[in-house]
């Protein structure tokens, strides 16, 4: 409720064309609002398309099933594209017996229903390092495609051979917002970052083995990225980034 | 040295317009080319405006007042703007014997000599938890004014009187990008992200005391994030976070 | 033994109402006293009621189902409420064996069988950020009500949709102790601390994934709150938090 | 504003006894209402004394002695207690230029301005168990003292000697709320919640040396500790412990 | 090889009685002395019980069954004393069917074969906090029994009912050490040294959850503990505070 | 394409021997060269030879069966020398399928496929402490064996029996390197580093228990060796280690 | 007050020769005895030497000069030895005005005065690994010293040149306990108990840099030792292991 | 004493030509040979040229300047090359008094005496990241000089401007070992790395700030490599790469 609207229901009570008792319970509703479904295990926030531009997303990690496959049933009811991220295959059964035309990535571990959704302006590439990055990688692609983007894929180019990401300047460089998939010593996103004037955003992932501490080497190493214009998100967290990228992506 | 550049040199020598010498040292340089310039402790990179938008911005953190001074006036013998972050007075005076018209801003610790630099197309939002945060807040802001940014300063709105943070919503709304400064606990960027549709930039500072380690708790915080749209730059890293914020403000 | 009881049987021995041989045994035995049971891998505290309010709690974790069952028989053969916290159903099997009456929480992993207990003043909130600190936040809720406490539970009300606990702030402030559990980053205790009066028990949860280091993140969040009246118990730890809450809710 | 407050309002529009306009700017400064004080570099927080039961209390770290006293004068100007924490002696000196009878607590490197406050029921028992941890031990007596507690201090009594704490047992058992700091190994306060049924409140100190890596060890302790009915605050907050404690003994 | 016998062989040289190239062999095999057999994977050290006073005992973590039986028919062959540690329920097997007299200590998770050793002069009391320490305990007790020691087993008087480790100080008094095995907050060794004049050998386990992180907290808090008289050795390694307590039982 | 070539063609261009377009091909091509095979999940390097003296090896952790084979049998086509690393018996089954003539190593958990390749000039010495830490120096063997070197295994010479090590100063004086493979305290190195001055790799692995932390008190004792002439790998990395030995054992 | 008192005290009540109220307070006292002397910010420990062989021990961190002097004080009038460790040149100036006939260690950084003491019936050797490790080992020494131990001090026999302490196995098997002081890898400990059949107890330093962690390498070096006989004390704590070296050389 | 020279002395003895006590002496002695001087506080390890090609180093860190001084001109005295690190120039001051010729390294913090000293075969290439890696990079290249290398240094070439390494390819091919010196996030290895086939030894600094954890970030990365010939030294340990460097150069 804004301001103008207080001031139109004022009037409306003073000239008669409002009930007293219907402005009270719009004022204490517009103090009150509650704007989610409670299903006593969780509140869907349906507001939350109205605030960011997308609606809520389930991190089916630590849900059951059915706990999941009830929340995005109440998410497909409202017409809203549907997004839930580290799904196994048997949360993706319990969801497609509720809510038609799911479709289910493995690689992902996603399950998504597109609606039509506003495109963002331009292309977001997603880079990867090596090929056990990859299912982080397509986290962040699945994400960024159902928040209706573009994606160009260039995987494995890790810094170990520099001359396979050197030969994708040019894609790289088109690119409106750079998001880079790395384990081990999470180097690739200084280099890219260096190459461009693109925003890169880093995605640690825990491929490694001994120090790198699940994701603890390349995490810290892109914290200190002697580069600039790179920021970070939680390691294996694809979707995160694609998140962040596809905001980037629509605003103009 | 672009395709295109290559075949007109070619065709040059076959018709005689180019002598052969040329060619080869025209080509010879493309694939050697040093677009930097050699102070024996330090190679001023003179090619980062072309790639990244910015100058090179020196970090003053372990560098002599000196070298700061060299470097700093080989940057600003080329017209470039002028920014060193991490900078004490010294290493500003020292610089000021060098470069005419550098300014310090001493609660940022930085030195600045703006140039014309191309416009950002919407306001950055800096935001902050507490007073003591401030330096790192303002290290921000310095940053992405001399980077030709529009800042709108929102400081000490923690997350312990929520009311304050709410109070600010609209400010928060009309960014195109916002950084959110914090230490302790580091909620506070997870609450703006969860108000707003736009993307936020987590810092977190080396505030606080005992089990806050320096800021890790805060850096944990932020990479934990159950927003969506948040990315995390280095502990105490202000510059990072505006450079980030910038280079989104002026893409389009 | 308290100091009146030895004056009496000082008293007695004088008098020659009390043998002296009867009177040296109580007195070393007072010098002695072993008040548990001692079952080889396990001494039961049977005191425990008399200094803390409460009897024994049998932790789960670690032991064997036949010696859970075992120091349950024991419990509640005193007449004593029983509560055995982390416990499968392979523990509820045996205890259900030897004790009549028992009920199993599956979400919790709990095993009780109440006994008529003093009541606490008013109501223990219990407050969880997401839908997967459910097990937690009902490991607290059941141990609550097995001390004899009213419980408001007030679920899935986290930090990135700020709206849905600023709703619930007439039942946190009506609450006479409000526990606060949650994972990833753990700021919700800051913000309901930051909302009223009331001393808030923070509990941080594993739940997260990468840099949420099983619960590390969270903790440390709770650890460094800047809000006033918040304290902490381990990573999900329901149970030490409920007691914490119980004793408090119990004082006048 | 409360919903009684909005139905008042608008009878008073619709019988005139209010003008629109009134009704208008009362209820948009509802929706909007800023409870604090912009210093530029701090929004003083005026109603925590409503939300909170006491006002805003300053944290001297990361501030300079400027910003310490222009904070504390318009807390102090609006007649309300003043406590400021983590202070040195040249904040105080800053602050007494500017508020009259304010007083330095040396070993708690407090500042303190007590007025009138709502006495707490009972004792508040402040436990320390080595002569090295009474400045965090003071920093809580001084606190709970400024928000109207009665403090029972009982130092220097940790568990390499048992018999010193063993000897406390009455007093410690005639308290409402239990405070215990430590630092090394942190045992004591596992000690003191096994001996009585009263909430205690945990606080680690960075007393120590080697692998106590400045209070970790005594923070792990103290989270893992066997017995009931401890919670934990971070290391060296004497403040937090007191705030929480105090919430404790005024509540009933 | 000593001085004295050099000096033999330097005479019998001379005086004819020693062939020059026997001298030679003999001085030269002293040089290089081998005293261990080499198994290929494994190079058992027959020298151990002369330099150390009990043979090598075999490590079962990380050997197959197969590995570790030939290590034990190799010891057992030399009718010296068998001690495998870490050893599962195939282990087991796989040793008798080569070493006949073995026994298998299912809760120690040990292998053992005594033979006539030195008999230690007191007794070694072993103390553990919790039920769920025994298997650490009882790897002590095995370890220490079949290096001739006489064992008081004190369990579970972990420091929440102080009163039951109390009750047990003359049983404490009467051993020339004491092995004390806690988790979680590890604070048994300080109370237990406090009451006593024996050396005490604290061993950390792992029991626990959350921020015990694996025996970290019981660690940190024995290495930091108040009390004089205690070292520490790896978490859950009861066979190496059995050595200790061995050793120094044993001298004289 | 080096400097010289560019003037052949620039001259070959001039006097007509080379058509223009096939210049500017060539150009082009240095300028764009790509010395991979991109297979959509993969880049095969196939350049890797010529810049490191030996083919692209495969890291089996985190690639499926398939993925492994693919890239395998690409390396194989070229006539290249195989190495598959952290492989399982499935991985081997998969490539075999594809691959003639390739060999499985159980102990290494390593795939190979030997082809004529450049020999080293000396020994590579490979000692490894205790019959646990096998696996990691049989991955160090097997590489280097593949790579073209002779290997000497000193075996389960671990320090606590310090005449093992010293027994065999002979064969590691003789080596051109050591590669030292040890867990637990990690002081092997040390040792072997103080005895000869033949440059030491040291491998720290993950056998332990409690405080090892997975290697990690391997690896600090490693980095921190008190001797000269050592450098360390990441935990558990037996093919690191062989790797930079070869580079050393190939040099000249 | 031990049971045969308690009798004789009940038969002086039946047969006159104790009055009653004498009898209940001996008793009363025996239930209630402080055996410490409370300074306010101390309680002095008198009973330590009944209960532990030797008087209370100052540890003078965070410590101020005149507390320190004022518990000095207090155990020197008892006609007890003092040892007051960490302790400056300051701290020795105020003890020293109080207490006659005290001497300052520089190194050791202790303040000593001995008195009578049962003496050990062996050798103490103190082992060190490097001359920095000097003041740890110093501490130790004197120690050691001043509670009646005869040492044997072994300096700089460090692991890199492992010659010098083979050179040593005399004098190290002749003491009948042996304290070996490391920083940086700390393997020397490992080695020592290799050689010999003699406890160890080690002592991490502090010494080295980088990844040394201020003694976390040598702490987990000597926790995860091969050898057997080996027990581990804080970092830096030679008073520490002094303590339980003089306790072990003092049983029998 | 080698085996050979055994079989002289027996001959000798038998023929008449050596005295039997002479032969006595010379075998006891070879027995207990003490290669090393001691002074009390250090033991001067002499024959390390013997056993390692240069003699021993002494490091600073920890030691008095007298006790440097001291040590020094033992090791001068003898007529070995010198070399102190980590050497303040109160140090250089107090070996300048005892020693003459000395040279003070100031950006090293390097004390040296070079002699005569056998050659390296070839080039060590010395790589820093960035202007603030100086010191180390330095130390690095006086260690490698007074042990008799040539050096390349090539420095400020970190992977945010990934051209400048690739500018210098050539040079690094060149080389037969690199050394490369690189904070922050320590990538720059794995990209040398990637270009050449000549092994690297990676140095971890401690530039860097918040996240870098004073050199962790670096040194995980640098471990994590995702190239192959990479191994990795101490934080911040110049001289310790040097030593590993200078061996391999000068083997054969």
């Amino acid at each position: 409720m804004i301001p103008g609207e207080v001031r139109a229901l004022i009037d409306g009570v003073r000239d008669g064309s409002v009930a007293p008792q219907d402005a009270e319970a719009r004022l204490v509703a517009a103090l009150r609002a509650q704007p989610f479904e409670d299903l006593g295990f969780a509140r869907v926030d349906h507001h939350r398309a109205v605030r960011q531009g997308f609606p809520e997303v389930v991190l089916g990690l630590g849900k059951t099933p059915a706990q999941i496959a009830e929340i995005a049933a109440r998410i497909a009811a409202r017409g809203a594209p549907l997004l839930v991220t580290r799904a196994g295959i048997d949360a993706f059964e319990a969801v497609r017996a509720r809510v038609a035309g799911v479709a289910y990535h493995e690689l992902a571990r996603a399950i998504t229903l597109p609606r039509d959704t506003p495109r963002g302006t331009r292309v977001i590439a997603i880079v990867s390092a090596g090929t056990s990055d990859l299912p982080v990688a397509e986290e962040a692609a699945v994400t960024a495609e159902v928040m209706g983007n573009d994606i160009a894929r260039i995987y494995d180019v890790g810094v170990a051979g520099i001359h396979r990401v050197l030969a994708e300047r040019a894609r790289l460089e088109s690119a409106r917002v750079i998001v880079v998939v790395a384990g081990m010593e999470g180097a690739l996103p200084s280099v890219v970052a260096g190459m461009v004037d693109v925003p890169v955003i880093a995605v640690p992932t825990s491929i490694g083995y001994g120090a790198s501490f699940g994701g603890i080497a390349a995490l810290l190493g892109m914290l200190n990225s002697c580069a600039n214009g790179v920021a970070v998100v939680n390691i294996d967290n694809g979707f995160g980034a694609a998140c962040m990228a596809s905001l980037i992506n629509h605003s103009g």
